[in-house]
């Protein structure tokens, strides 16, 4: 049987500090929800930064720009600056200019995406509404297709509809067009709450059973988002620790670079799942279990005051 | 290697018309394209008829009711009445019938599905337009879910966004709400554009990867459309012909079943797709190959006259 993440207490603090060099740490259901700051977070992260730790802040949030996370950072008392914001828009934009396009991108998603094609001047489609205004069988008469469109890519977009649907598997019956989304979560963690907040995952499943083709995903689990930073920073996989919430995308990330992890449980992963995980016969699910387990980050900060 | 589908001829007319007594045909990309019929499609149904086959009219689109397709198929030239339509509407709402379903229904969908419903006394949603109009993270707090609804049904819909999405995935988080699709069809087959026309599958998908269940599937190539119809008129499979244009759909739907098919290269199909299917070594693939192939179903009309 797999094992159990390891629950870090003072037996193992000081062999889980010295394993790494670097932090990744997801941000929704590790550090904050929604607005809220979770625990004391952002003391832990602080902290770890204080101790000679480079940290990353890496989001599969595609809604907001890397300017408008160090603002959000800041207002909830984490440290950051932008190079270390790693959102899945960013990585998106890095990997156009890294590929020399040239044509414009059609988005599905919201000024997240557009600043960071901005930043890298690449140019784009509007976002917004695209409501239906005819009856839909009269679309096919009526839309034009922007013939400079060379990729479509899909993000978190409440704006959603028909005839964006229509025009985004339409450019992509052009297989030269390329398809990136940005990530595939389900939903949004969100709590007190009887309803379900639908995430980006729905819109590329969507667009894709139109387009009859899989997209290029950006967000975790890919391994493009550490890419990005390691080739900047060289990171070693091997001096690196992932944090997260969410197994089937952070924890997997990790395993799939290579790094240390750290589930918390304050987020979508609950222990219920860690322990139907390593009950398993199935492999797959045994790579979602953890090195290492936290209730929460916050819980760091009682720990490292033990070491002072 | 597998046969190809046997194209009818002179030397196999009579076989073929010797295997079966009823005839279930697909309508859009067999019959007509949109509001234009398909060679001479109505005449050869209209002769099969007159020959004694008993004739169903069998489709995946949501969106009429079978009144309307009643009137449509008049208007085509092609003799129909309301028993002989099978719709994915309509065997939704004979399934629910069935189950003693008595709650109601959230409709993502068309007036084809709440008048199929009307039909058989299910309390049902309204449909229409539900847009957004506030920020996407406002809405768990205005937002307010019916609690007497105990089923979900997506169909084709328009007017799908991004509240209608976040309502259906909240109704299914409740795991004794039904989940019902009346297709998957990827896309409708349109011609004469350059544009990509989506299809029910693609709402049900979105909604699936939220709600992280799936569906129940009334449409081919699920065998509850030809169950409705089969009990109530004793239909033997071995004596029933499936006419289609859509492998994956309505030759799939008359394999599962154990029907003769018949497919016609006029909707989606071409005829390199029947060749890269028969040199496939995916048996699933083998499984899309039809008995019997005609490049569009009018052409049985001359063939017919040589029996004269």
């Amino acid at each position: 049987m797999p094992q159990m993440p390891k629950i870090i207490d003072q037996t193992c603090l000081r062999a889980f500090l010295n394993s790494f060099d670097n932090v990744l740490t997801d941000c929704d259901g590790v550090l904050w929800s929604g607005d809220n700051i979770i625990g004391r977070a952002n003391d832990a992260v602080n902290k770890l930064r204080s101790l000679g730790k480079k940290i990353f802040y890496v989001t599969n949030n595609s809604t907001k720009s890397r300017d408008e996370y160090v603002k959000k950072c800041e207002k909830l008392g984490f440290i950051a600056s932008k190079e270390e914001i790693v959102s899945s828009s960013f990585v998106m934009a890095q990997y156009l200019k890294q590929q020399g396009f040239n044509k414009k991108v059609y988005v599905v998603g919201t000024s997240g995406m557009t600043a960071e094609l901005d930043n890298v001047g690449i140019a784009h489609t509007d976002i917004g509404p695209e409501p239906l205004t005819v009856s839909p069988f009269k679309l096919p008469e009526t839309m034009e297709l922007d013939p400079e469109v060379g990729a479509v890519a899909v993000g978190f977009d409440a704006d959603f509809s028909f005839p964006k649907l229509m025009r985004a598997a339409s450019h992509l019956e052009d297989q030269e067009c390329l398809f990136i989304a940005t990530n595939t979560d389900e939903r949004f963690p969100i709590t007190d709450s009887k309803l379900v907040f639908p995430g980006t995952g729905s819109f590329v499943r969507c667009v894709e059973t139109v387009a009859e083709r899989p997209p290029l995903i950006m967000g975790k689990p890919s391994e493009k988002m550490f890419t990005v930073i390691s080739e900047k920073y060289q990171l070693k996989p091997s001096r690196t620790l992932m944090i997260g919430d969410r197994c089937n995308t952070d924890i997997l990330f990790g395993k799939n670079c290579g790094l240390h992890t750290l589930v918390v449980l304050t987020g979508v992963t609950k222990k219920e799942d860690l322990e139907m995980w390593s009950k398993s016969s199935d492999e797959e699910k045994h790579r979602l279990l953890a090195d290492y387990c936290l209730p929460q980050l916050g819980d760091l900060v009682d720990l490292l005051k033990t070491l002072e």
